[in-house]
């Protein structure tokens, strides 16, 4: 099976779950000062903003990975359907996450957790993928070679990042999680799928 | 007309069915156990996950039928409009299933029995296009044949499966045509619409 | 410019506004008989499936329309525009009328009314398509020639029958704006773009 | 990499945006007069179709300017992603000026510059990709080449113009902004993209 098709579907998930963010954000109905009422929801904003970019980065690195394919087979279908769950799931853990980010108590520690659960179980739907096609290269363009250890490592630094994250959200603070996601999340504004100078 | 159009629309309705079924999921406000607030919003939960796959499974087996095509017909576009009918009902069947799987009464077995015919819809018209496409095999990439019987019976399961579900869900138990129904899900991950050794 | 990006884009337009329908379609909460609840919801099943059947029949005529072009030029890029705002309205126009069809006074004229007007719009929009089409033939694929005067006033019997409803909501009834409505969707379920035997 | 996929996703995006505008039209329920009602909302329909022709006349030129391409880079896509997140705003700052428009005090004033702001974060996200594009001209297809310092001067015309409007909103009135953007707007209608004479 070519791949213009899962292109075509994985795309469709990706607008709408990066458009669908901003019904989160509210026109507040206020009487007294408007910049004050926005000010006041800015976990929505911040929040928006960090989902927006999640997402953009996620379709890029989606779009670095799938146009290395020649074709998709039907595990890798279902490998990439894991992977927009979690990119569906983003909206809502987000918006858990601004409610509670003001909370000084436990709670900011669960929705700070569960955040980065989605981001997660988003690095292992990439590794699902990235995986798979590593070791059945005939999925390749011709002239792709499988990823090296290296390489492969390198992709997957956001599993470990992440899992060591958690515990984190309950030792330190919820705001470093959000701090060390973002950091990852630059990390994957650099490619780090295809090899160096290896074209495109 | 070729197929390409058609699929892109059918891959942006399924896109978009999947990604709103998110919006059923609301991070709640409370100023108790985060965690278990969370874990008394399980049946939406199970239900996002039921539809998710759902969705998931039917788009790839969309995927293959119409990966075999060389061109569509009107009619067929009509048939697909029906498929897509039933895509676009199950985020709503699905929300009520969530709302009334917790009750024991007889409300739950109305429930079941509507989010199973909206599967039974979806069932039908995936029979309508692929009969369709058995009887005017000039659709037909040049080197496919259309289905023979046994395989149209193997692909038609699902339709025996809902139907007899119906009934079920009054005389017995809700939950048990959500297991039978996720059963039928897990039947359709395998392929069953290309004969086997057919290629892709 | 070619014409595949305004059908993507089309189609995405297409899809969204023909699965956001279900959004209108609430599962309502009720400890008495839940097939009674729902059927007092009727009116908005009834507008779903219209609104559904409504777009899902303009997307056919839309692909056989754009079907027929070589690359679009940027007038009709802004015509397309305009038939898509009327796509966009109908979820609003279809909710208004199911909001208020059950009203036996003067309100369910307007509601019928208003929804008749954007079918109208729609109807403009596919003729101002259609003509710059008939008029700048150089868009065409080779081996297609521009309608005839026939051709161009069958397709055109939408905007007549949509004037010609608008007084009758007030004048007779709102329901017979609708079933004429339902006939003019099922009028051009059949084919009016392509000439007989033209092939496709 | 090739353009295809950033135009689907992109189309993507601009066809969500542009179809969930629709949500912020609400069927007014009301036991007096419903064309009152709905009178009573102008604000809500002046602004969807504001925002509706403004992400129409983007996609237009987004479509303009993807199209003189013949490969995209990384530096692009993030590009615009940034443009992306203009539009998917859009929806929010047009909500926002249609609940404060009607009131005469400095509320008025901040709506308008909100929505202003997000018209130059879009202008800005063009300038990012078109400037980039000239000085890269190897991502340009074959035989088309870089604008010349008057074009960018005459396509840059919208972030001049949304930056004077900023001020305006507080010394005269936010009516006259959107007076300017809706005179921007239209004139961006025209194509300002391509050189005259340049085909297309």
């Amino acid at each position: 099976m070519s791949t213009s098709r899962v292109e075509a579907f994985s795309d469709g998930v990706f607008a709408v779950a990066i458009t669908l963010l901003v019904l989160d954000l509210r026109a507040p109905l206020t009487s007294g000062s408007l910049i004050g009422a926005l000010a006041d929801e800015w976990p929505e904003f911040a929040a928006f903003l960090i989902s927006f970019t999640f997402i953009g980065v996620v379709w890029v690195n989606h779009h670095a990975i799938f146009h290395r394919l020649a074709r998709v087979d039907r595990p890798l279908l279902f490998f990439n359907l894991f992977l927009l769950l979690a990119i569906v799931v983003i909206p809502f853990v987000t918006s858990l996450f601004a409610l509670y980010v003001a909370h000084a108590d436990s709670q900011a520690s669960v929705a700070a957790a569960l955040f980065n659960c989605a981001l997660l179980l988003m690095a292992i739907g990439f590794q699902l993928c990235t995986l798979w096609i590593d070791y059945h290269p005939a999925l390749l363009k011709s002239g792709r070679a499988p990823r090296s250890i290296a390489q492969q490592l390198r992709f997957a630094t956001g599993v470990f990042a992440y899992v060591a994250c958690l515990p984190l959200s309950f030792i330190v603070n919820p705001i470093l999680v959000l701090a060390i996601d973002g950091a990852v999340g630059a990390f994957y504004i650099v490619d780090q799928v295809s090899g160096r100078n290896a074209g495109d």
